[in-house]
């Protein structure tokens, strides 16, 4: 068994650290918001499934600076945004055995976490399990998932997966993870930006007469500054994935992330996205524009939503 | 005195026919809109100014079908996408004396003109008076505003310029007046299609942070294909316009019409604004991923928003 932290304790790491806790691993969850924790730690967490059905799971849940000892696993789930902060602040907890496994979407993160740990130290996944924070404390599972894995400096990434099999989580090794990473990226730096600007739920987006136009634009920039970095994008594949998410069937009145992020008025992963595929190119030389583009609309939408929300929100005189 | 017609008889041709008309021409309007025909002709056009006072003008306003005799002056107030048909409907009231003023927004109108008169007869033209259509057969008009045209193939402006100044139109020559057009359109190319996609009014707009890059982006691109066909654009003369109409006081809550259309669910004239100049960057292999991103985008939206409201709209049980 091992001693597992779950660094970003959202509706993902929630799910994640239950599953691995009823498997008899010792995990605790390191968050950093406060309503959350105290409800986890008071009432337990409450998950509720697709039927409406609940439970409540206890497990402890400590903020960054409260967090001893040390740990064989920890598993990052904090956005990309804060994982250095956050790397920081457990400094404390990471010795040179404890390995560090990322699942965040966004990227940058193994040259985020190359700075705080040996290479050897990293790990890196992609997940397609999912999960929604509905309230401090209360989260929605909805079917099952996967997560492909891979020891980033080249050594043995079994141990971790057969501890996250005991969880039951499926999990497997990849043998090119930055591939399966960048394709999740590429779906997501399709759906997230176009949701946003269209003002459309998957399903809406997907009675645009032009979407594949506009989905191979945004992918053929991203297989080209791959080819620079050596990662290999196949546009087609994502093309077939992208295609069956937006069958209304499918994608139903769902909204990306990115899009709660912008109703919420707060600042969206653009930069660790599309902005990241346009700041890689701008390095090697290879022009991004509507990648480029697109990370600057959506900064500015950014900016009016936080004006327009201060200024509804000055509804007291003075 | 002049025998004139005005085809497209909305908001900005009723102001400047009624104004025609009060110097004595003879003027009819033309349109296709039926209510508006049928209000006008009934009641006259109600003029309400700023104050809110309003007063009732009586002028002929027909179909073009229904229009005969010939004219001096044909003044094309016709949006873009209609223009060939609004041509090719009253060719019969043209004669090889008539002169044809486009005043409309929009680009490539004189290559649609063309195909129906000779070069000798178009006068194109820019104009900064602005009113907006409330009602069929109300308008409602702020402010003054002035003319700049010029004589497309080489000859005398200057009765034209005559007949409109009787009607206290400010209307002056340009000596470049492909200039003076692409310069309004830069101008609309930045605000009409961003409101759209960032929801945001002129003032919401001016809230963005970046403004100013996505501005440039786009009247980069279009200096670029303007030296290729030999028309000027002064970005910096554009950019110092925006900034002025980016204020606060100034912007106000203003949306551009490109936003009501796509409130109203209809097709926007994008592909005459930043899809004209993408369209004329590909003929000359000039790279215009920008405003061919944003032409992209905005036909997306008008698919998206007319799916919708067509769902909204399914309210009976069949």
């Amino acid at each position: 068994m091992m001693k597992i932290a779950i660094a970003g304790f959202g509706a993902l790491g929630s799910r994640v650290g239950i599953k691995l806790q009823k498997a008899g691993h010792e995990v605790t969850g390191i968050d950093g918001w406060p309503a959350h924790i105290a409800a986890i730690n008071t009432k337990g967490l409450k998950v509720v499934n697709d039927a409406g059905e609940s439970k409540r799971y206890f497990m402890p849940v400590v903020t960054p600076k409260e967090i001893h000892g040390t740990f064989d696993l920890i598993i990052l789930l904090t956005k990309t945004p804060q994982l250095n902060q956050m790397l920081t602040d457990i400094a404390h907890i990471i010795t040179p055995q404890t390995k560090l496994l990322v699942l965040s979407n966004g990227l940058g993160n193994i040259e985020v976490i190359q700075k705080h740990v040996d290479r050897e130290q990293i790990y890196a996944g992609v997940t397609l399990w999912t999960s929604s924070l509905a309230a401090p404390g209360e989260i929605h599972v909805t079917g099952t998932g996967s997560i492909r894995l891979q020891a980033i400096g080249g050594g043995d990434a079994e141990d971790i997966i057969t501890a996250l099999n005991q969880g039951e989580l499926n999990a497997e090794l990849s043998r090119d993870v930055m591939t399966d990473i960048w394709r999740k990226a590429g779906i997501n730096a399709v759906l997230n930006p176009l949701s946003v600007l269209l003002d459309a739920s998957i399903a809406e987006f997907g009675t645009a007469g032009n979407q594949m136009e506009l989905s191979l634009g945004i992918l053929n920039e991203i297989k080209a500054v791959g080819e620079a970095v050596g990662i290999r994008v196949d546009v087609q594949d994502i093309m077939d994935t992208l295609a069956e998410l937006l069958k209304p069937e499918v994608a139903g009145a769902h909204y990306p992330s990115m899009y709660q992020d912008i109703q919420g008025a707060k600042r969206t992963e653009i930069d660790f996205l599309n902005g990241y595929f346009a700041k890689l190119g701008a390095q090697h030389q290879i022009s991004m524009p509507i990648n480029s583009l697109i990370t600057q609309l959506i900064h500015a939408k950014e900016d009016i939503v936080r004006v327009k929300q201060a200024k509804t929100q000055e509804t007291f005189e003075l």
